[in-house]
């Protein structure tokens, strides 16, 4: 007997062809950290070109020189005065080190218990690829769409956006969009489905502490001279003080604080659902703020990697030249990313001495937090996609994550923007053994179909 | 015109010949720290197997099951009541890392300006060279030896001497000596030729912080996790005072303070000359200490190595499971080996707690520091030996690394130690353009030679 879920029925009629085409995207190795990839971000680019325009898309890539395109596509209504819809995807991934950490190849989709595993199953060409299946259905039911809608896909999400950042003034007319969806979060589980009416800011950097004119023997010269990890080591342990507030002056004077009632919309992740995750008691954060606060209306100073001296097998007694870190700090409302790089970087580079020079590199512009009005019928027309998908009332949350081109996408498309998507927590995103399941397919493939089916009479309400 | 040194004249006129030999010597790549290049070492072995016995000894080779061999050459006096001299030194060498900063091949002799570059052109295989070099002019000169020459070369110093120091309780009768010469130091300069009457000891180890159970998104858990880096860099900072003291328990208990007079048996290295040797002011010391004396009178704790999270190009958002560094004391009489590494063990992995694990592994045995008599025969011998070479007053120094076996070969042997060497603060040993200039080796063949001719004599005086 058919459901009463037309995306249902179809994905699981169609799941064989489906996950062979899913496979082929997941296959594509482009990682915007690494431009050595380009020929894969290039093909993926083809790859996605021609699958909107056997949708009956017109396609076309936004192109800088030297950055992975950005593949725009637009399917237009018989309505010339319907509203439009937005949808922003990305294409690349996260890269895959340490790579020996893998159960099955990050490039090879390999499906275990339900999960496909691969680098990119969710992030983002699992969401991108049911936002594409939910579209190929609706087209399928509704054969006249009654909505303009365009469709963003970038490939440089991971590595600050920069070529959007720079086309989107560009092409702002042909992105201008009454309501835009941003297919790339989580919800906390599938027993409380949610909407995402938030995400953090981002600014990232890299730190480089130069000391000696060479690598020194530590026999000879240890005790005496300023090593660079020691110095690297301390100035990164004083930015944060014992309470885990960010110790660099400024860092929090745009932080907006939410009263109790603010608090109050959202379902923020519990402690015990984070340890479920991390399998450790959260123990990293600023005094005075649950665990899921800290994740979402807190702004951070996270060191993503360090690096100095030898780190092969065995020893060597080395007093290095240099050290190095990579810095990123998460935004929150209403925290601007440039100034917060600019704080951190001279902060850091303050710490200069002639013994120890620090340097700061900072990348891109960074991106800073949004958040979405509860109210719009975006907001509403994604309530009753959630409802009719997974049959309960949606909660809404804020992700911790960042879409660092979310604020400017929303302020040159001029739209109301909204946050969805069938990630969960325990996905592994940006880490080994990235999976997506059949299950979180099956459900992204309704809640934007159905987001499709309820846009435009929630926009005439 | 001939001079009136033996040594210098030889090695003027068969430079060309010898530098061939050494460049063999050079081109083993044989790193105790990577066994995986033990068929370097065994060759090298091998090598300096046949040249000691072409030079008349009797050669053994002496073994432990996954270690590379000891060398073991006896030279003996037709005189059966003759005094024994034992020579140390080793043919392992430390890993080349980081390749890309040296300016020609490391396993490539390459001489520039006078200065054969090469892993191991000073420490130690240049060091062991110029001694060889000194026998076999001396034993020409001679003809019939006159006391009794051992010679013990190991495979492992860069790593611990895991294998000598088992193998020297099973050989100590073969290494009876009454002096004992450990050929791997340096002079301050040759403007003030030295002896060294010093090393410090040493104890080495790992590090490692193990937080959540895999690499997590540092936006999603950034904030509320307890990053394994941000801890590794606390608890790396927290062990060391704001006046660069070691802040474990006990690690200064045992450390003997020199009276001012004891001091001025030394030359210390100035401030301004390892300024020159590092390019920058030294400031990482403890305070109430000249820096020469920071790098020889005083422990330390120095951070090696570290590395956590993500170092390549780019940037990934990522929140490490896991982070680590490498660390290493040096010691000062009456430091205990042993003791300090558990100390600091026991000191680092008191810092676990339910979110962050810490684990030390300690690295074999260490080494003791040892001091010399500024009295004995043998310091006696090496002032004449000096002077003759340099045509000035041996001053008296302290090195500020560590021979790891020399206190075991002192005891074992029951002879009086001391150290020489040729070798400079400027040599860039265990690090990038190592290298060893034709003076040098010059300066040594003399110096060892000049030593084997008054080696008797002050013994007998």
């Amino acid at each position: 007997m058919p459901s009463m879920n037309t995306y249902f029925d179809t994905f699981d009629r169609e799941k064989e062809a489906l996950l062979k085409e899913f496979f082929q995207l997941l296959r594509f190795r482009g990682l915007s950290a690494d431009l050595k990839t380009m020929p894969e971000l290039l093909a993926c680019a083809n790859f996605l070109e021609k699958k909107l325009a056997d949708l009956g898309g017109k396609v076309e890539k936004w192109s800088i020189d030297g950055h992975p395109p950005v593949v725009f596509a637009e399917f237009k209504s018989e309505n010339k005065d319907a509203p439009t819809l937005l949808i922003y995807n990305h294409y690349d991934v996260q890269p895959v080190d340490p790579e020996n950490l893998w159960d099955s190849p990050p490039f090879e989709p390999t499906i275990r218990d339900g999960k496909i595993y691969a680098r990119g199953a969710e992030d983002n060409k699992g969401q991108l690829f049911y936002s594409l299946t939910a579209l190929q259905i609706y087209l399928k039911k509704v054969k006249s769409i009654p909505f303009h809608l365009k469709w963003v896909i970038e490939g440089e999400e991971e590595h600050g956006s920069t070529a959007l950042h720079q086309l989107l003034p560009k092409y702002k007319d042909k992105v201008k969009a009454d309501g835009i969806l941003v297919i790339d979060v989580d919800m906390h589980n599938f027993a409380k489905p949610s909407i995402c009416l938030g995400v953090r800011g981002i600014v990232t950097m890299d730190l480089k502490v130069t000391g000696p004119k060479g690598d020194l023997h530590s026999g000879s010269c240890g005790g005496a001279v300023l090593n660079p990890i020691h110095y690297l080591v301390h100035i990164l342990d004083q930015a944060r003080t014992a309470d885990g507030k960010i110790n660099i002056p400024g860092f929090y004077d745009q932080v907006k604080t939410l009263s109790d009632s603010e608090k109050k919309l959202f379902t923020f992740e519990s402690a015990q659902e984070l340890s479920h995750v991390t399998g450790v008691p959260p123990a990293g954060g600023e005094k005075g703020f649950s665990s899921g606060e800290q994740t979402t209306i807190r702004p951070t100073l996270e060191i993503n990697g360090i690096y100095g001296g030898y780190s092969g097998d065995g020893f060597k007694t080395v007093l290095p030249s240099e050290a190095f870190a990579k810095v990123s700090c998460r935004l929150v409302p209403d925290q601007n990313p440039e100034e917060i790089g600019k704080g951190v970087k001279k902060y850091f580079e303050s710490k200069s001495n002639p013994s120890a020079k620090v340097e700061v590199h900072l990348h891109g512009t960074g991106g800073s937090s949004v958040q979405c009005s509860p109210k719009s019928f975006l907001t509403n027309a994604a309530n009753r996609a959630v409802q009719a998908t997974f049959e309960k009332k949606a909660e809404y949350n804020l992700a911790g994550g960042s879409i660092p081109v979310a604020a400017d996408l929303a302020h040159f498309s001029g739209g109301t923007l909204l946050f969805v998507g069938t990630g969960l927590p325990t996905d592994n995103i940006h880490a080994p053994n990235e999976h997506f399941s059949l299950e979180q397919l099956r459900y992204g493939t309704s809640l934007i179909g159905h987001l499709f089916e309820y846009f435009v009479e929630e926009f005439n309400r």
